[in-house]
């Protein structure tokens, strides 16, 4: 199959092995992909991935194999073969304490989509669990439904922090993460802020109703924002992020994680002792929410797409994303899907 | 009046001037103070205090500024002249925010008895807001209502984490502040664990039915407890615990930091999102749980004194403290009060 492989550097290659469906699995015809900020690390090294790169995706589920040996699995399956779906990207032991708690995201056993022992979706087909599917609501488009990985990655942070609708709140970083995250809280919270360094970005954002401040506007009038805020969610995904929301919350306030950074900084923990601050790291999130959001057009995503490209163009796409200046750059492989091209 | 006097060094005076009353704040005659950590750092320029030092402090009511410019606080007051009492250090304005939501401890204006814009106990008599006065239970002795301040801290930890008996625990730092929350913790929780550099220290908490664990025994066999804790508490007052606690705390686990320490630390926050650890800053704590605590006899502080010194030995008190092997120290100045002595 064709493939966007990173092994000895990122390439494309056309006879890639399609995957070998293991007990569980569903195969997936992908349709579209999306480059994340993981894969612009993995391809300097991170994690040492080999193989097929990519985890955000739509397809649809093309082959299934049962759970148990005895064959087919059961009519009324919530994936059968033809579902439309998007994949949550950790793949859990299923037997340890998480597994058994429903929190594979964090067992340790795991293997993750594209980032850790497990192929990528940047090919025709990828294999994945089917307890990782979620069928897409007809009202959502594949290019939509690419962002659901995200997106869910953005409602982690109503899971993890009780929200009032007076919080005052802050989303530091106008990339992706930082864009979803501000209209995910802008659901629930009144006074939503996405503080970032791109106007063009930050409009994105204040195109929905989300009040933006641009960093620069900021240092002018600091003391007014000081200690300010109920919430400050940290998605800059740069190493000063945390000081700047050290300065921003309010004491008892909450901060949330969502930036992991290579390095390390110089960081003094005192201040969060001091005012008794909360720091709440966040990672993966519930696609259930995030693909209501979709089905109701309560967040539109499409404005993030900076670019959509062919499987042949996949390189110069990922060059695009190096640039910084992108959202979300997606790969198309529908012309390699069944009834959409003479493959 | 007698006094322990931080301007210029540290040293005793006889002749300072006594403290004046201002409205809602009693005058109280000072039994016992405690020396603590704070007390150490500001000898050498924490937050530039100057003036009568000391925070932990029994003493009795001597006398009272009422509220309202009519004159007496009316009968029935929770704390009359006579009363033995113990003190909340914070001083809120009374007006703001956090004042008016019962959290003085946050008061950007707030005044700390002997650490920021107030004159400490370490002296015959300090004044004090007369709703941060806690009547001190008859089963309670002097010497153990000093470590209220203290305690009270460690009940703070109790106030922010929601704890099951079922909750695996560890708490990193021997000294005073880590075998009191190892104590508190250990009246809920079932499996709690005390480590620290000491044997000595230890064993103040195995007496009381803690589990502990010698560091120097950690090491070399951390695999057995990295990943296991469902809640840390970091109160070894240095730099390097926090990466101890990011070690043993578990995927979706909590630290509790209560060690403040000057100076900052090369830190990666990354295994906290990928891990999503939560972290919480702890500070002053609640005074009737351990007001509780001591008079119920749930947790015994005594075995904390290294030693009480009349207010003629209190440099020598001073001393002592810098050296490291001790934990408690208190100044006596009940020689000064009256029935006690000719004074």
């Amino acid at each position: 199959m064709k493939a966007v492989l990173f092994k000895n550097g990122l390439r494309l290659v056309d006879d890639y092995p399609k995957p070998s469906l293991k007990q569980g699995e569903a195969l997936v015809r992908v349709s579209m992909a999306g480059i994340c900020g993981t894969d612009l690390e993995i391809i300097k090294g991170y994690r040492s991935f080999e193989g097929v790169i990519g985890h955000e995706l739509c397809g649809v589920v093309e082959a299934v194999q049962a759970k148990t040996p005895a064959g087919n699995r059961p009519e009324g399956s919530p994936v059968p073969v033809g579902t439309r779906v998007v994949a949550e990207i950790n793949c859990g032991c299923g037997w340890c304490e998480y597994c058994r708690h429903g929190i594979k995201n964090h067992c340790s056993q795991r293997t993750v989509i594209g980032i850790a022992d497990r192929e990528g979706c940047m090919g025709e087909y990828v294999a994945v669990p089917l307890e990782n599917l979620h069928p897409v609501p007809d009202e959502v488009t594949d290019e939509e439904a690419v962002f659901a990985e995200l997106l869910a990655a953005a409602f982690e942070i109503t899971e993890q922090v009780c929200l009032k609708p007076s919080d005052r709140v802050a989303v530091l970083g106008d990339g992706r993460l930082g864009i979803l995250s501000a209209l995910v809280l802008n659901l629930t919270c009144a006074d939503v802020k996405l503080l970032g360094k791109h106007s063009q970005k930050l409009a994105v954002a204040s195109d929905q109703k989300v009040k933006t401040i641009l960093l620069e506007n900021l240092f002018g009038q600091k003391e007014a924002y000081e200690k300010k805020y109920d919430l400050v969610v940290e998605a800059t995904g740069s190493l000063d992020g945390f000081e700047l929301a050290c300065t921003l919350v309010r004491p008892r306030g909450k901060i949330v994680l969502k930036s992991t950074t290579a390095g390390k900084a110089e960081l003094s923990l005192t201040p969060l002792v001091v005012d008794e601050i909360t720091v709440v790291g966040s990672r993966c999130g519930p696609f259930a929410p995030a693909l209501r959001a979709l089905e109701e057009k309560a967040i539109d995503v499409r404005p993030l797409i900076s670019g959509s490209y062919k499987f042949e163009q996949a390189l110069k796409a990922f060059e695009l994303c190096k640039s910084g200046d992108h959202l979300k750059v997606l790969i198309d492989f529908r012309q390699y899907c069944p009834g959409n091209s003479p493959a």
